[in-house]
């Protein structure tokens, strides 16, 4: 058990529940309502949700690994495959879960910094219709990106025309879609325009725990509600995963969280470049800072705050940290660690 | 959509969320803390939870089908199979889950109360070290059954002793443990003993959604955490669980809550037993009564109430209803729907 | 190991292979062929296995269970169920298999003489749209069944309309049609005609090892060759498969093997029918016949034969054991075995 | 379909069954045998074969990538994981059967030549102990790899000493095995004994079709004959696959065959070296060429031969195809081939 006390930077899952969404919840506890989403408030905010979004249908679920299985399990057949970043969260931090669940395999494409490129998912699906390979069926992207970057609108629309052109679906990962959103400066559907799923994610900007799967494409969730449940997905007191959908939504909440988590950021970014030793190594688009250190830098950093040790190079020793911050980091806290680390920085160069 | 005014005796998980649980949720809500669970609130409540319950290990997930899914997945290799109760969650409830997650064969076997006997589970053992025959591992028993009834202590320990006999391991699903033990008059850890894996139910009993796995025996659990993940349950703002389970601790909240239920269920079951035309099928040992009724009758009561059609006879066409009392059930409720039925049960013999 | 000289009657797949199928395998056996069907032995002989059967399209496997599994993998979608009698293959003697394999579940339906009834199918279809449960969607039969009986061409019409009533799909499992076939006198399509996908087997019935998945209705095999890749039931080799179907097709061999593996069998019934202490079990309507004796002459039987203990009754502690014939079973052998049964019998009576 | 006549160089499975094999089975051929391996050509075969690998236990099955789960299902819990190199058959060319059937994470390793290197594996073990990643288990290597490259056997020492101090098993794919025990002029127990479990291939080597897989190290094949079962590879009348093992195995036929496979391709390698425009891309160490051309040169090859074009550069467009030979190819085959290609590459170059 590692004991915190104060901002931690480690991650918007660290913090805590944005008060409104905790006075949804007392507010939803009125009284019997029937289980499993058949209630009102649950029918309520799905249909909320879903006007937000442009989509056909929602499933609340418990979590963000929850959320992207039961999409996959929509678009995939036994022997399909998913087209990803190395880098993506599927990849890499869902301990195999896609695999064990779904028994689909991942076919992952170098990506940078984070965002797929073209030339990279089309070197993936040379082997169509050899029965000896996997068949590409899904690509995955993740926005905002497990590297704090965003893709373009643009950039979107260019993924949408080629998953079209080449018999693709598309399933983006929203656990950020809010942090993104707030980055571009876009709708909630100006993004989920480009898929066919998406999730949308509420935990990591204020929610206690919900996550939600948007439909956008007809013909796709016919057995969404029987994958969700076997899928250990599905809530029975439903309504109080909608009361936090529905005070994130409630004056676009969502958004304004979003958007001061990425300020913090932006401010820690732009502050930590100045800080001799250190690099930022990807463009801050989102509410994530990545800083590459020197080895005994990181090692300083690590041991007094819990941020994330997301590399290292195996050459120069290099390490690459996340910092993060979320919808209640102030400014103050953000000058704070700036200080903590300009003084581990000049301490390790000495 | 069901729209459901005042109590509907439909599910314990109809009910809210007791204030006290929800109460710590708040306080739980203080600056930020290590997620997954590697943090002050979660390690306390699961240290907590494992005394009482004599247990060497616990685990919070999300859901029940997640309890139940995960229990197994540390007792059973591909080629085992789980010997249960026809009437069991696990069987009937859980879409196939146990099937499709874990891939294992589920023997089950009449018992017509819901108690599964010694005879019903030896005589599915028979195919022991027969490669074409799936291999029983694990005795699942539900405390309280789906039936409302209790397993007496004795007959829990007849059921261990066997199952060491006959190299089985016993997974007790206690989605309504605490009814079963404010029913037996006895401790957590008393129905414990008997297993090697149980689940802790919290969400029938006044939480907002928490359930544990708790680990009896020595070496079943070294995968557990990765079990979890990839199960799809493993909680990032794992505090507000935990807060949860200590909220129902707490002052031996869970046992009070409980018992409250089953004294609601008691008087139903005698009221109902009283009237004409409705039968108590199964002895009233928990927070269920399920009644047996005309077609005629089921079909007026299934209009004005949430309750659930449990099964219906082919030949003579009477169908069981299941009755469900919650920890927030008052007497006045409980008179208000004896009053109702009888009316009902008047009319139809008229 | 068991040691064994002589026709043991313990199972058509204690035969060897017919001499015609061994020629066929040597004839194919003649320069380079390109690997995995794409030569023109297997697409000729599944040309012809498809032409027999009025199917749609063929896909070799090497054994019962790979054809079981690969049948259900075109039919079922991860949520969807299997309604089977209980006595199936499929349920009993897979290991779990497509639990396992394919993840569903199987709704198993008491049937006494190995034949599923209207009533029994019907009585498992009552979770129809509830997310709880798992959807039943194929009706699995066995022709011949398990028992050694066999559906009549009406009886396989009444499934085929029960079934396309209630949006269910057939699967037969055909390891013995062969055997259905020659008892009912009618031809390979005539049974599969009721079937949207059967299997058809060769090993018992004088292959070497070599099980075809035959494709009725349209639409169903898409994914085919990639589900045989994935379930290791992709011959490299296989044109040496497909020779052994030829060798089956050609002048009807298949046809003319089970009618004497019947004959032996029908024999064999009718003389262990007059043997004080045997009661012929089941009707004999292909190539097993079920005796039931008392514990003492069984264990005396089993002692001296290879023949499989089918089942006991936990009552009257009386057996019934299977014998089956082959293509090459004698009636020579046959006399033979029921002297031996009426010295057994003779000598447990005394 | 592809009609051939003639050599066609393009997969070892291309070949037939040699005249030893198909007599041996032939000889097997005479009365009943007990089913499913219970059966004295069995036991003898699997004895003689664990005799020349210095194995434990050994388990036939029918193909390879049969033999590749069946392997990899008794090192695995379900969160663990392979590492492998990515063009291993493993990752390549099983259509996605380890994840699917295994629900395993194949964490891919570049491998130039087709040999794993230490640092690479090593690169792949940094998330051990953290319940995001699965959890690397098994090294995974094939001898002779798919590049027709072979490990040194002081290469095969280093990688089993890395394996032990690192906790990990080690499955050695041998469907070439026979190729490198030639090529390295060593015995199959020298090979075998750097892996805890391999396979050793005889399709490819003249079988009809038969693979066994051979475990090293006590205590990982309890389960090993329910795995057989449920994944589809217990094949009902054993003894034809044994008697293959036998043919081979009988006056070291195995080696001799692979020997000339290998003598084969020597030649090839070196003549084709010799042709402008033709480069061998890989060491030939096994029945393998692999050789780089032009796109023109590869677009007219695969026009004349069922060759396999193995990759192309995105930059250069250059392409590599795949020769193989086998037990059966002869000297004059191989001259004729490198006729064929100087012409078609003077062509090429006209």
């Amino acid at each position: 058990m590692t004991t915190m006390t104060g901002r931690t930077f480690g991650s918007d899952n660290h913090a805590g529940v944005h008060p409104a969404v905790l006075a949804a919840i007392a507010a939803a506890n009125a009284g019997d309502a029937v289980a499993y989403g058949d209630d009102e408030v649950t029918q309520a905010a799905v249909a909320r949700l879903c006007a937000a979004a442009g989509a056909r249908n929602g499933y609340l679920v418990f979590n963000g690994t929850g959320a992207n299985v039961l999409a996959l399990s929509m678009l995939l057949r036994p022997y399909e495959a998913v087209v990803c970043a190395e880098s993506s969260h599927l990849n890499v931090d869902e301990c195999g879960a896609p695999e064990r669940i779904l028994g689909c395999k991942l076919l992952a494409v170098p990506a940078p910094d984070g965002k797929l490129t073209l030339d990279g998912v089309a070197a993936r699906l040379s082997g169509r219709g050899d029965e000896h390979r996997a068949q590409p069926r899904v690509l995955q992207i993740a926005q905002a990106t497990e590297l704090g970057t965003c893709y373009s609108l643009a950039e979107l629309q260019r993924l949408r025309d080629f998953s079209r052109a080449h018999d693709l679906l598309i399933y983006l990962d929203g656990a950020r879609i809010a942090n993104a959103a707030a980055h571009l400066g876009c709708s909630l559907a100006d993004i989920a325009a480009c898929a066919d799923v998406l999730s949308f994610g509420g935990t990591k900007n204020g929610a206690l725990g919900v996550e939600a799967v948007l439909v956008m494409t007809e013909g796709l969730d016919a057995g969404a509600p029987y994958h969700r449940k076997q899928l250990l997905q599905l809530a029975s007191k439903m309504r109080f995963l909608a009361a936090q959908v529905d005070a994130l939504l409630e004056g676009d909440r969502w958004l304004a969280t979003a958007r001061h988590a990425n300020e913090m950021a932006s401010r820690l970014g732009s502050a930590l470049a100045e800080v001799a030793g250190v690099r930022v190594a990807y463009p801050v688009q989102s509410n994530a800072v990545f800083t590459e250190v020197s080895r005994g830098l990181a090692d300083r950093l690590l041991r007094d705050w819990a941020v994330e040790l997301w590399s290292e190079s195996a050459d120069s020793g290099r390490r690459v940290l996340r910092w993060m911050t979320a919808f209640d980091t102030t400014a103050d806290e953000v000058a704070s660690v700036v200080s903590a680390v300009r003084l581990a920085a000049a301490d390790a160069e000495a």
